[in-house]
């Protein structure tokens, strides 16, 4: 099997726009949504909440798919580093802190005012990268609205997914219009990606693309992991004039969604695409059956490191027990009111 | 970078399906085309054609992906096994023999009599693989009508690429329609996958079934380098019990297809997919070009290739610079009349 070094990293921030009613299930409520990202990393590295005063569950109670990135390192030897790029609650992991700060709603005429100086800190922490492969992924609710903005300022394709079965894609285009509108770059082009996120994106957005460019420039194979967020990062990539090969790797569950068109994103942004399977239809996992009813769909680099876990032959189902259980661990302790 | 031994092999044949009018682009006429599969195999082994009379182009000129698959070979440390599972023409390959035949016009009663004895074989060939990894890829025109025709037979989606630009569907539908009458199978599935394959299948869909059966049960990680004939080779292998874990790779030509749905018949036989981009549309490479155009696509295992040299961190623009070579070479042999 591969001995290639891998460190995976996930982005973490917060953007207001989350708050906006029925645009995000990446948490019960917006107020518990705030705690989302926070709540995401220390799974990631400890299996459960440390400081964040909940976990993240979708209002019909679906796990965050953090439990699933979890299971998957728990089996592999990589490298985990938390990055934060603006989160809005604290967290108990130890992060790499980009000098960020959570973003404004981007219907405000600037969503993201550092955003320069978080893309300019993640390209130094990637360059200084040392890992052969680096995968990338992304915790921020309200994500996919962000992404879909930065695109539309980008002028790339601009369909994005939704971690809700019914993506409330028209809402999140009555937001974007607003946000654009907002800056001046309503049927205007930004001038240069960070522009674009400054304008109507978020901390994430910046610190992924600024961490992918720098890694990519230390010459480490880059995956991105996760779905059109991260594909909204590929755009930010490629419009800073970097064309190396890059991978967006996601879930069967993400690819599935037409309103995604995850598939015209890869192939209009020069990027290879890799779905993986994860089978949780298969077997009887009420926690994970939501998955392939298209709850949550992608998240906290699931994609990525299920894509990882299949290359060096770990079987699935191993993954799905153990995932299993850590929603079951992390429900009961949420009912037994330890948080 | 990984030292997991690689297996790559080809199953090749022919079908009398492809002598029907306007159906492929693998071989500029139809004579020309019976010729095609012994000449990709030659191509990809030694490079040129031996003894096939006769160098692979698109009516449009565009030349066949066995180039593409030879440009990677050579950079690679991969055992090539070409794999004969009904040949109508001679080849100058070793090849593992099947004992198979020629696919009838699959408007007959029956298309492949020999279907069982050539599954059987190919699977006895694929236990016997001892490589930590297998790619299976194929080289049958008209495979795509074939392959429309058993996925219709099994119950599956049918939606199918093209070698064409144009894909002709409206032809095949009904080049299928008369397949599934003719068979007794019109609006009835099949009793098993074999039975599909006899009545209105190819011999390379017995041949690539079968190795891939026989090597998922050997522990071989298997990955379908190619297209929807692939994905139809995926939907034999699932009737046949076998649920573990299978990889389609193919190209960003073939993913852009919508008359195909790659995506969609993936997610439905539970395959991971894996669409790498070559970049022909890059640089100055007419021969190349073409295939950003949407003319043949994919074939021969590029798109499992391609997969493996980007894994393998090969340079993609090596390899579209040693192809365009390889299809110069090529071309220059046919003008000076040397086949």
């Amino acid at each position: 099997m591969s001995s290639d070094s891998v460190r995976f990293t996930v982005v973490a921030g917060n953007t207001r726009t989350a708050a906006i009613d029925g645009i995000s299930a990446a948490g019960a409520t917006a107020d518990l949504r705030r705690h989302t990202p926070a709540a995401d990393l220390e799974i990631v590295e400890f299996g459960e909440p440390l400081r964040a005063p909940v976990t993240p569950v979708s209002p019909s109670g679906c796990p965050t798919p953090a439990v699933v990135t979890r299971a998957v390192l728990e089996r592999l030897d990589v490298e985990f580093t938390a990055v934060d790029a603006g989160l809005a609650a604290p967290t108990g992991t130890v992060t790499v802190d980009l000098d960020g700060a959570p973003g404004r709603d981007i219907r405000e005429r600037m969503a993201v005012p550092e955003a320069a100086t978080v893309f300019d800190s993640a390209r130094e922490f990637g360059v200084a990268i040392t890992a052969d492969e680096l995968l990338v992924g992304e915790t921020i609710p309200g994500g996919t609205t962000t992404a879909m903005a930065v695109l539309r300022a980008l002028g790339e394709r601009s369909a994005v997914s939704s971690s809700l079965p019914e993506n409330p894609l028209a809402l999140k285009r009555e937001v974007v219009d607003e946000a654009l509108a907002a800056s001046g770059l309503a049927g205007a082009e930004a001038a240069d990606p960070v522009e674009a996120i400054r304008a109507v994106g978020d901390p994430v957005l910046a610190g992924a693309a600024g961490t992918v460019v720098g890694a990519m420039d230390a010459g480490v194979a880059v995956t991105l992991a996760g779905g059109t967020q991260l594909a909204a990062v590929a755009a930010i990539v490629r419009h800073s004039g970097v064309d190396g090969p890059l991978t967006l790797a996601t879930t069967t569950y993400l690819a599935a969604d037409d309103s995604a068109d995850v598939q015209g994103l890869a192939a209009s942004l020069d990027l290879d695409l890799l779905v993986t399977d994860p089978g949780f239809d298969r077997g009887k996992h009420p926690a994970l059956a939501q998955y392939a009813d298209g709850v949550a769909k992608e998240g906290v680099g699931m994609g990525g490191v299920l894509a990882l876990a299949r290359r060096r032959g770990v079987p699935m189902d191993r993954i799905r027990g153990r995932a299993v259980t850590l929603a079951e661990e992390l429900q009961s302790m949420t009912k037994a009111g330890e948080h």
